[in-house]
């Protein structure tokens, strides 16, 4: 945390003004990639560990995408031989869900936050998996093309030909009303958003190809809602108070937290599970968690409201009491009620919102998250999705290194 | 009921497979219409008491709308003088929300059940009024005829020229996950038509003017799920047990129903709220309630699904319990758990389903529905909604007049 910038208030930094800026090419709007020079997900990759076979899919994907390799063998084996640099998104200004993975010409949906900065998670590639899940066949890659190359200049068209704001803290308010939880459960706030671009999306010759794009992609929004808790999360590292979960993430080796206050990440290796299959996938070939999207329950959202998602928590175990007693128990680790999400299962009281570690420390409750697993067998893509609890040991460290700053702003 | 048709299980009917067929004007879908002849809401009109000054708005519009009187001051004399025949919607295959008027060009919605038959309600004119709530100025033509000329049309080529089924059903379930009860709220089963709709719209030169109408008209789902409604009642009219509700509405004079195994209407006078204002109206100018959509209830939604919609119970004034507490209260008067419909908040269990005369008098329990009023000043629109009780007289009555068949099936 900068000395010179002065702290602000929690609740202020949560009710930060963000509006859907567009869709473009990640090259335009992150900075440091090149053609082999990709992000990913959590933490820092170790590289003397194996890669997670859902990251060594998605970066072969990226090759074939970005044309620095022409056949899948290849790709996968430029991939084994570390002939990409990765690094991790949410060391920049992404937030990328499952392998998060980002190259240069990887379709974005942007952000902007109120001071003009700009932030931005991949676009969803579609319902049947994609790079994001470690896929690298030909589908997978025509997806993508068809993506980037159509959908995603139509949408970014449609968003600066629409003369209302677009504003995701309201879709997304609203889409708490409709069944969402805004992390594995977006169809509400994605049709909101479809609903506001119709207008001018049917004015563009490629509209039947978006919405055809949007038909298999009911999950579109959370790229938008990744895109949101990045930069939220980023104006709590700049100017919050200390001890706020700014950076939270899996890579597929470890999970991780970023804090205000401290440098680096603290580190815990990645949990598997509990989920529950998804089309009939065998979840014992689940690889560890991968994914930033936990930085959208910092925010207040994904499982930090669960009982909005009546649907979502009964695929995941959750009855409609259980789904409220986990909201519930969640506001333990929080640094407070978010100042824009309510519960309308819960007589629309606040979320929790903005997981203060040395709560999570002090209270010894696990904050959890909505999460979906992917396969460890190469290129076979999702598996699972549960709600897991995160690590207790990067917070604890955390904790730690915070003590002295903690004792001196209390004594 | 016809003593030839052998008696089919309430669930079974409850259940009926119904399809969105299309959007037409009144005259090819109802019989009976003319120039001077049109449909409304409720029970059949007493001439010998002063028309509710919401249905005189209406019926000049349809005046106006049908070109059979040029100026406002005209038609509303026209009708004052008795001019035009009116007859209930429910006593043809339409059912029609809040004044229910019908002219032969009104554009409808039409769905057409399993066996063929067709059902329709007027389609929704925009959130902004129209001739459904008894405005009858220029605005309200325009809009009216922009929806008969251009949307309707769009709408019924994009109808066919979706190559999957439109099934209503399927719509609500999914809505009722999202925050609908598909009455008074319609947001999420909008949405959802929209959804499945544009991939065929966008072909189509109207889309843009289409996604407009839709922009402003998020309550665009209650007739189709008034139609629906109105096929699922006359199923059980003709082959259902006795003792049902197969018909329910308000004229603004009095409230009716008609029942299973009986003839004709049993009638007591139109509730006048509990409301709440909305847009700052004047609650205290409400006419007597006016409407068909509580046939929505008798198929287990509206105030019977009051839980899943937590904004609308809301703002009607009922807290999370207090939702559920109506939803179990009306279990006493309903023949069944709907085959269909889930409530998410509460843990999935069926809605209460096909009002039973006899249960509703033995109770002692009014059914509840949701309702929007009315105001009595003439073309002034929409005041208010809440949730209301049915009066209890025409379903004492009803309960008296089966008695000897229901001893005859106890004894």
């Amino acid at each position: 945390m900068s000395t010179e910038t002065p702290q602000k208030d929690l609740r202020d930094l949560l009710a930060a003004e963000v509006r859907l800026a567009g869709y473009r090419p990640a090259h335009e709007v992150v900075d440091g990639l090149d053609e082999l020079t990709y992000l990913h997900s959590g933490p820092p990759i170790d590289v003397y560990r194996p890669l997670p076979a859902p990251l060594v899919g998605a970066v072969a994907a990226g090759l074939l995408f970005e044309g620095a390799a022409t056949t899948a063998e290849e790709a996968v084996a430029m991939t084994r031989d570390g002939r990409v640099r990765l690094m991790p998104c949410q060391d920049t200004n992404v937030a990328g869900p499952l392998t998060g993975l980002v190259t240069p010409r990887t379709p974005m949906v942007v952000v902007e936050r109120g001071d003009g900065r700009l932030f931005c998670s991949p676009m969803h590639e579609g319902d049947d998996g994609g790079m994001r899940t470690g896929t690298y066949d030909v589908p997978t890659l025509e997806r993508l093309r068809q993506v980037a190359e159509v959908v995603a200049p139509a949408l970014n068209r449609a968003v600066l030909e629409t003369p209302v704001p677009l504003r995701p803290v309201e879709m997304q308010i609203s889409a708490l009303r409709r069944g969402d939880e805004c992390h594995n459960r977006n169809v509400a706030s994605t049709l909101g958003l479809v609903f506001a671009l119709a207008p001018a999306l049917a004015r563009l010759p490629e509209a039947a190809a978006v919405f055809d794009y949007f038909t298999r992609t009911t999950q579109h929004f959370i790229a938008i809602s990744a895109a949101v808790a990045k930069a939220v999360a980023d104006s709590i590292e700049c100017s919050g108070p200390a001890g706020l979960v700014t950076a939270v993430g899996m890579n597929g080796q470890d999970f991780g937290i970023r804090v205000s206050g401290l440098d680096g990440w603290f580190r815990g290796p990645s949990p598997v599970g509990p989920m529950v299959a998804l089309g009939g996938a065998d979840i014992t070939t689940a690889s560890p968690g991968q994914g930033d999207s936990p930085i959208i329950e910092t925010l207040g959202l994904g499982a930090f409201a669960l009982s909005s998602a009546p649907a979502l928590a009964r695929t995941l175990g959750f009855s409609t009491d259980g789904s409220r007693e986990l909201v519930e128990e969640m506001r333990q680790v929080c640094g407070c009620d978010s100042p824009v999400y309510g519960l309308p299962n819960q007589d629309f009281a606040p979320t929790p919102a903005g997981i203060d570690v040395v709560r999570v420390a002090d209270s010894g409750v696990a904050p959890a998250t909505t999460l979906g697993f992917l396969s460890r067998n190469l290129g076979a893509g999702r598996v699972g999705a549960g709600v897991i609890r995160m690590p207790m040991q990067p917070f604890l460290e955390a904790r730690k290194a915070l003590a002295p700053r903690v004792i001196g702003v209390d004594g």
